[in-house]
């Protein structure tokens, strides 16, 4: 299936005609000559283009930009400078790099739409690290297969990020100009929960004035049917290490009398929840707020089917309070996630007859309505010390940044906008849904900069982020592009007929 | 202190003077010279060697022999090629390499002392696997330092081979013979539990004839106190990985619904033991049998102190069922401990947000009196089956050894020819002993050549078996060699005085 033929452009007709008056492109396809030749240009350099941005998407993504890994910082900024210097070829007429306290941000303008709103658009070139040997192909040595490009960050959100710029450049290149002024805002620390991003937006808060704001780390339902997220959960992480002596201890020696490190770190996770899988943490669920009715009625449109969910992992059963349904669970519940846990000899072969003299486990904490990050973490702290046995000390390795809950209304504009353009573009009505996930940004843009940030992001659920064997799909970059033009000409449409 | 200052040789002197007719060796010491000068000559020699025996000790320590993972295969046979070409530079008549199913064994024989008993001499030159980071120098590149010489097997066992080979080079450079028939087994596969070490018994049963056994893996109570141990735990080991999903997955997108394998594997862990520390695999005790009066009587001697032992690891507290005391829980009861835990990200540096799909553990259980092995891998094999939810399955990777317990007994002449040594060089008598540890072997070695392996080993037990910084001690190179020289003539002595 193509764009071109699945979608019903009417509505959009008038506005690419007028939009692009000075268009010369050639459209191959006779039947829609006169009724669209721009979006048909626009179609044509997007198809002629993708080779070259495939491959320069695969330099891209070849980039450890993992914020994680201090060692990494220069791989950041190379990531950065790359992509400034990708804004300005296609002709962002200001392109440039903020420093903050972490990696910089990358900053654009396209200033030259006088009278025209302004958009600005959010998106991080940082990426989660790796386990190397759990891929099938090295995650920073791209590969195109089966119509997907495979590699860390390659969906999250490196191709959101390229997918809003590669759009800019097909209307800069087709039309000389965009519908609507454009500022772009990619940062590089998303993935540690954002910590120096709302000083960096009060530090220039003036230069990112704008009308609209969009995010472009979001995803659709699927490959064929929209959705628009309109709340995300935060997120706040940990690391913690239980020790019990100075080194490890032969376990026949000492097996009997020693404290076992990894035993305590096993115990102390257990007794992170309770029986029905919900979090044992004493006021964890102290600040979230009893699920709507509104909010339940969101999810019965949900064409939500386990076995299709499962099928993306393999997992063969589901599991949480029964007393939420799954979808609840992750939109609108907290949780507590062991994501990494280790203690003792554990290299892929052979046995070590010891006692581990210290154990370590991280979390992830996702969070909903009013929990605050570090109080979060107090809480767990607080439990982990009342759990933690004579014999074990615990110390703490604690994040500086945290991802704090979003909520959008569904009943603005900005949402009318996204959701009517996806409407026309994938044939029906776009869901309203909710993510599990975390922008950590997104609230202190809407602080800061008194925007809501709507998602205009094409990410699927299936394309393994944070895991090994990532991948972002080239019908992404496809539709993501010709989305964004028709979006921003829809916007510069809608918003000069309020001014009339 | 040096051994010939502190040692009362008054009952050797008669034998030591017997045996070496032809010792031609100059005492610097005059007040020794008429009393003991063939002891003198081997002092002399030992002193004078020290520096050329630390050098090739280096030399073996710098092989990597780890039998638990089979791409060392080819250095655990370099071991055993370095063991017999020093065996025969020694003249040791015959040194060979005897292939098993594992890695071979280092047979050596010295057979012309013709109507004289025969003592087999056991030891292993396999080593642990290493955590090379935990080292504060390489595991195998030793260095000495401070009188240690630090590297991973210095102590278990390769310094307890080279003890024995060291004495019997010093006898046959003085004497230009040994006091008794000698023959060594020294294998490669002890640290995986010995699995190819019966047969080779079996195989070889004629070859290994011997009257009197020695086990050169073990240790003295301190550098000042002997110490003889007569019992050993068995032991055994399993792996096993916890498969929740096929995949890692996003901790916001799928956390709520998704099982999280590090958490069930936690929770089995955690269902190991009850509250008291007691392991709660049902089946576990039911072949432990009540510590007798006078096993209790025999630790009553033993001047042990938690606080000196917690030293030695840096640990705060003592764990274990307080109905026992702690060297009746290390010595009598049972264990099984969780050696190695690994899910998700474990990373030094970095943080991914991921809910794990597998989590792998590996225990050792420490066995005693009746317990099989085989047995108490299928109580916990049931025991995880029983404690594994709905949502993830278990695997299992087995070991194909395993150690049996072992218990000496103490009324043998071969234990006082042990003791009465000991007393001699110690100027005390040895502590009755039993080892929390084991040494698989040793019930086989009973079993095929109807020999109870007596311990005669010069480890002890802050030389970190197993963990990182391992190290053996050059005064008990020292000590090591001149204690087997006079064992040795001690033995032919009382058996000659036994034959008339």
């Amino acid at each position: 299936m193509t764009i071109s033929r699945s979608i019903a452009l009417a509505m959009f007709v008038s506005l690419i005609l007028l939009a692009n008056k000075n268009s010369t492109a050639q459209n191959t396809n006779a039947n829609k000559q006169k009724a669209n030749p721009s979006l048909a240009s626009y179609e044509k350099y997007i198809d002629e283009h993708m080779d070259a941005h495939q491959k320069e998407f695969i330099e891209l993504v070849s980039i450890p930009s993992i914020s994680s890994i201090p060692s990494y910082k220069p791989d950041a900024a190379r990531t950065a400078t790359w992509i400034v210097n990708k804004l300005k070829a296609i002709g962002i007429t200001t392109a440039q790099l903020i420093p903050t306290e972490g990696n910089p941000v990358v900053y654009g303008s396209w200033d030259k739409a006088p009278g025209k709103p302004t958009v600005i658009i959010y998106g991080h070139y940082d990426v989660q690290p790796v386990t190397e040997s759990e891929w099938d192909t090295p995650p920073f040595s791209p590969v195109l297969k089966d119509g997907k490009i495979f590699g860390r960050g390659a969906s999250d959100d490196k191709g959101g990020i390229m997918t809003t710029i590669w759009a800019m450049e097909t209307m800069l290149h087709n039309d000389g100009k965009l519908p609507v002024n454009v500022k772009f805002m990619f940062e590089g620390n998303e993935e540690v929960g954002s910590p120096y991003f709302k000083n960096f937006l009060e530090k220039n808060k003036d230069l990112l004035k704008a009308d609209f704001a969009l995010n472009a780390d979001d995803g659709q339902y699927d490959e064929n049917t929209p959705a628009i997220t309109v709340s995300l959960r935060g997120s706040v992480t940990l690391e913690f290490l239980v020790k019990t002596a100075n080194t490890d201890a032969h376990s026949g020696e000492f097996g009997g009398k020693t404290p076992n490190s990894a035993l305590i770190l096993a115990q102390i996770i257990s007794s992170f929840y309770d029986k029905a899988g919900n979090v044992a943490v004493e006021g964890f669920y102290d600040k979230v707020i009893p699920i709507s009715a509104q909010q339940k009625e969101m999810i019965k449109k949900i064409p939500y089917d386990p076995a299709t969910d499962m099928k993306i992992l393999g997992t063969t059963a589901e599991v949480g309070d029964p007393a939420y349904s799954p979808l609840e669970r992750v939109w609108y519940r907290p949780t507590l996630e062991i994501v990494g846990m280790q203690s003792g000899y554990t290299a892929p072969e052979g046995h070590s007859n010891i006692i581990p003299g210290n154990a370590m486990a991280r979390i992830t904490c996702r969070l909903v309505n009013n929990q605050d990050g570090k109080e979060i973490i107090d809480l767990v702290v607080k439990h982990i010390n009342k759990n933690c046995p004579a014999g074990a000390k615990v110390t703490y390795k604690y994040s500086n940044g945290y991802a704090r809950p979003m909520v959008l209304p569904a009943d603005t504009k900005e949402y009318r906008y996204i959701s009517e353009v996806l409407s026309e573009i994938y044939g029906k009505q776009p869901f309203q849904y909710a993510s599990g996930g975390s922008v950590g940004a997104m609230l202190s843009v809407k602080e800061v900069l008194g925007l809501y940030a709507y998602p205009l992001g094409f990410e699927l659920s299936d394309e393994k982020w944070h895991a090994a064997n990532e991948f972002f799909r080239v019908s992404s970059m496809r539709k993501g592009q010709l989305i964004y033009c028709l979006y921003l000409h829809y916007l510069a449409d809608e918003e000069s007929k309020l001014k009339k």
